[in-house]
């Protein structure tokens, strides 16, 4: 099978990550990366042999580069978007798509006008366990589902950041960057339709936010719940076995911790964000690195894990889907419903009101059910 | 020591569990147990051996009673305080003190018009864990307090059921019955001042709630959730080791969860009313059946319970110490305080809006820390 090259614009975290998920793929392979720093540049080339570029367009530019992979600063994504676009090429967006509505769906317009996919990842929906408690929800075994609640506590706001990062105008902030997470996960299990929601936040002297509570309500009175601390005090890894966002066991037990926590594990697992409990009528799922706990009456079943352990592989999977013509989850229309969500969150922590919705897009079947 | 003789005004679970808790007791004695139920009169004379009331009148007007305690369903409660203080004896009234604030406010100035003590509990702030991390809030050593997240899944709504138990207008349903013990918990813990309450409900196709997600303000910014299941899918006493609301360890392993959990330890413990957690400026506090985890920095220590391990030998300690004079946290003001709540939350499921309150008392210094 002929492989599609990938560019990636910016050399950070995600961009490696990317990078490193694409040396295991079969489909598609690096084919550049561009970055407005010479240094990363520099060590983008040294670490991966190819081509790098100044900026996404040059990037986009290039015969080799079939998809570009935009992980650059959010308020550049609208910019970035177009740019690849106006080449022809397919696009991957970094969440969130952009800092604003209006400029998110000014990419979803660039993207469709040059009939190109655009996809918004890689979020934790994408995890392998979270897509099994969406088949619970979608094959009905429990039920109907009544409600989800999604927890985390993390170090986010313990490691370095600079202003720019906490800054909810310029598409940051942990509401919009990790609540996106959150956000996202609950849409893609509850159906993607999110008709309000209601949220707080709490913070530092400072003002910039230190957690957050949000209430989304889904058609049929379904309920979810997001809640998440970035303080860094309990972390909530203690509570999924070890296991972080990168799918790896990075909680080591201490002699105090080992007396109430299973920790840690071995073997291949899936990245895990937090805690993830579903409630059905006729029972309730538990999430786990490797597939979930499965409750009914007095029963307690585990199903696993049977398709990618990688969020970043999952991506990838949905991508060639795309270009295969299937209908994908993680569109731009998606990302611009997850946007939306983040941003309502942010409006009723600011009036008191419960935010009603406009832009919500449906979870679509997943290929790898 | 002079003992006091406490009546049992209804012979349920609760006042049972009373019973159970008097019979430990140096300083109260069971006096009497007044059922409207001949059949439950019965059996509370055949249990206990005391005599037997066919009403709280009657339990109040004997020579041998100085407290009552009334266990009778919610909507009773004002008239039971009512003629418990025109006998000039002390009252301790089941939670929520009342159907509506208006209820409770006349119970509470019937009480003190009459010039006797009114508590109401017992609730899950009594148990001794949940004052460990009140300490820790007191102390101030993790810093200024950040938020507390408070998660319950149990099998309430499982368990038989009259119609009455679940209709908010008799004082029931899970909001008043179920989140008064986690609104009680959380103004506890964070200092009794609730400033506003957001809140959703969901429920199940007859429209009676099957759980509950509440957002609570305090001053400084203070944040506390409050998110509760009651329909028997995945159980909390998972996440808390195998310990219920009674503290005991009432949760078996399964092959499957002891993968998962550490599952179920052994002597005596606290009761247990879901995972509670809570975030400091400086770090974090996870409660546990014998105390708390705290986490501040990559140091994670125990403390122990050195109190009282029951809620109900809790509430009798602060009985004891108001007849002495000492200022107790569970007067009727603050099971007035914790009813707004509840009903703030009922009228924010239902209007969307953050709703402010107006009854809120301090949290008093706890006589056992």
């Amino acid at each position: 099978m002929d492989t599609h090259g990938v560019g990636i614009a910016g050399w950070g975290a995600a961009g490696q990550l990317m990078a490193a998920a694409l040396g295991h793929s079969e489909r598609f392979r690096l084919a550049g990366v561009a970055d407005v720093d010479p240094a990363a540049r520099e060590h983008a080339a040294a670490e991966t042999g190819c081509r790098v570029h100044p900026d996404v367009a040059s990037l986009a530019a290039s015969g080799d580069v079939d998809v570009v992979y935009v992980a650059t600063p959010t308020a550049t994504h609208l910019e970035a978007v177009r740019a690849v676009a106006a080449q022809g090429k397919h696009v991957i967006s970094e969440k969130p798509l952009a800092t604003t509505l209006t400029d998110a769906r000014l990419a979803v317009e660039a993207a469709e006008r040059a009939g190109v996919v655009l996809l918004v990842g890689a979020t934790h929906s994408y995890n392998a366990p979270v897509r099994v408690l969406r088949r619970l929800v979608e094959d009905g075994t429990l039920g109907p589902l009544l409600s989800v609640c999604a927890n985390c506590h993390t170090d986010w706001r313990r490691r370095p950041r600079s202003a720019a990062d906490l800054d909810a105008a310029q598409g940051n902030g942990l509401v919009l960057r990790q609540g996106a997470h959150q956000i996202d996960v609950l849409r893609y299990v509850c159906g993607g339709l999110t008709e309000s929601v209601t949220g707080t936040t709490f913070g530092g002297a400072d003002g910039t936010e230190l957690g957050f509570s949000a209430q989304l309500a889904f058609p049929g009175g379904v309920h979810a719940s997001a809640y998440y601390v970035g303080t860094g005090g309990f972390d909530s890894r203690l509570q999924t076995w070890g296991v972080g966002e990168l799918g790896t066991f990075d909680v080591a037990a201490t002699p105090e911790t080992s007396r109430f926590f299973v920790l840690p594990g071995e073997g291949a697992v899936s990245p895990v964000f937090g805690t993830l409990a579903a409630t059905f009528a006729d029972g309730g799922a538990w999430v786990t690195p490797t597939g979930a706990l499965v409750f009914a009456g007095d029963d307690v079943t585990e199903v696993g894990v049977e398709d990618e352990a990688s969020g970043w592989q999952a991506l990838l999977a949905e991508l060639a889907g795309a270009l295969d013509g299937h209908p994908a989850v993680h569109t731009g229309r998606w990302g611009l419903a997850t946007l939306e969500v983040a941003l309502a969150l942010h409006e009723s922590a600011r009036t008191g009101r419960r935010v009603g919705l406009h832009h919500q897009v449906p979870t679509q079947p997943d290929l790898q059910a």
